[in-house]
């Protein structure tokens, strides 16, 4: 089998990392514009050849994954079915879901043969030389097929996916980046806002919770500026219900309530407790 | 040299920790309401001995740490003036010290004793079964004497924080808690609300911008009402300046300007950047 990863970064370099593990018999071909990446690329293991001509990198694939920053990807993905072999099978990773699944859909060739993925695995650190084999190993992967997808397509990209040690979900593209507004993009927002707040002059009494609190807002503006756009709708709203929690404290610590504010926290505390296995280094890869 | 510590939890443990690494010719004696507490302690080599009476445990101490919770801590610092030999050094370890050291200040015997502390260091874990002696390593220690201190005590605390492995820093307890409203209380809050601002059903798509950033709130409620109240005011000036930056965000997003967008994000990036010594094993102790 051959995958063509588009874009071997963090992400494309951890998805060749983890399909290269073990000894399985797949060939993977790195495609990007810089040859000195996709040297460290292949220096690393993350693949076995690496191109800039993406029409010889996808000639003989079966499978595409594309990895570049949101903007791209409808793009690369719909040029990616020009040039793949008919039954090729394409995938993404992509922080968002509903316009790139749009503007896939539009492409009679490419509708058939993509299903939009999104692994929820990262790091605030860029680039192939942080890649690693176990990034994804059980992390969710979200898969967003609508009904025009093709079947088969739908249960190769779950396998796909489940291969690189995903748990796979399936919802909506709407449903995705509603979800993903709260989960994933209010988080950053709210890191980057927190960064922001502390003046410079105080960082040296910063605590523990100002360090994690912001720890992803270092990742890099390209990306989070075309995410927060592109998500555009569900990012106001996610805003708008972080904000009614935090009116909720101000009245609360206004009103000099202990009560108020300790069942204020209390609930804060329940839902966070409610995440599962709460080790760092499984569910928090950096 | 006796130190007698009251309260011995993951503060009061880690400080006790920390004096008895080593082998200090140091006798630490551990004050507590909790024979079963003041045991584990022992067992753990936080202490050398534990009582549940004052009296007794103040009776031959030289230094006396107060690591109760906030709202107890000048009440217990007054009454250990009381108990303890006259040439008494004592400190506390509270969060908060503009109502500390007002209230310690209107005891004549407490007045002369008393130099107001804040270690930053801490976890949302508690109790001394998470103390660890290094806790304290290269953190900053706030101490927040007034012009109604007596310096040789000063230097006495100056140097119990360094022998526990802080850098001390000095500074008048009100700027010390508007910092702080800023550095840490600003931050716990912000976490406590990005915790409840995802729905429960959401969690299992929850990526390690939402874990990361709403770790400390996992933290009791007794310990952050009590903060958030007594810093009141500092505190809501922190969270006025939070909101402000995430109405910037807001703007930005509604605008659909990418570069709008991506010059907030930079700021907040070049801001995080300027913490010190990234690495989280030793800047964000667990």
């Amino acid at each position: 089998m051959t995958v063509a990863i588009l874009g071997v970064g963090l992400i494309g370099g951890s998805i060749g990392l983890a399909l290269r593990r073990g000894g399985r018999a797949v060939r993977v071909v790195g495609i990007g514009r810089d040859p000195a990446g996709l040297e460290l690329a292949r220096g690393r293991g993350a693949i076995d050849h690496g191109t800039t001509d993406p029409a010889r990198g996808l000639a003989e694939a079966d499978v595409v994954v594309v990895c570049t920053p949101v903007g791209r990807i409808a793009t690369d993905a719909i040029s990616a079915a020009a040039a793949a072999p008919p039954g090729v099978l394409i995938t993404d990773a992509g922080s968002t879901k509903a316009s790139i699944v749009r503007a896939v859909e539009a492409d009679d060739r490419a509708r058939g043969a993509f299903v939009a993925g999104h692994p929820l695995a990262g790091s605030e650190r860029k680039g192939v030389a942080h890649a690693r084999a176990d990034l994804f190993d059980d992390r969710p992967c979200v898969l967003t097929p609508t009904d025009r997808t093709p079947s088969d397509r739908i249960d190769r990209a779950r396998s796909f996916w489940q291969s690189l040690g995903c748990r796979v979900v399936t919802m909506t593209p709407d449903e995705h980046d509603r979800a993903l507004a709260m989960t994933s993009h209010l988080p950053h927002a709210v890191a980057a806002a927190l960064a922001r707040s502390v003046p410079a002059e105080l960082l040296g009494l910063a605590a523990g919770a100002y360090r994690d609190g912001t720890r992803v807002s270092a990742s890099t503006s390209e990306l989070w500026a075309e995410i927060f756009l592109d998500n555009r709708g569900p990012l106001l709203d996610a805003l708008s219900r972080f904000e009614a929690e935090l009116t909720g404290l101000r009245r609360a610590v206004e009103s000099a309530d202990p009560a108020a504010v300790a069942s204020w926290w209390d609930e804060a505390a329940g839902r966070r407790s409610r995440l599962d296995g709460d080790g760092p280094t499984r569910e928090n890869p950096r």
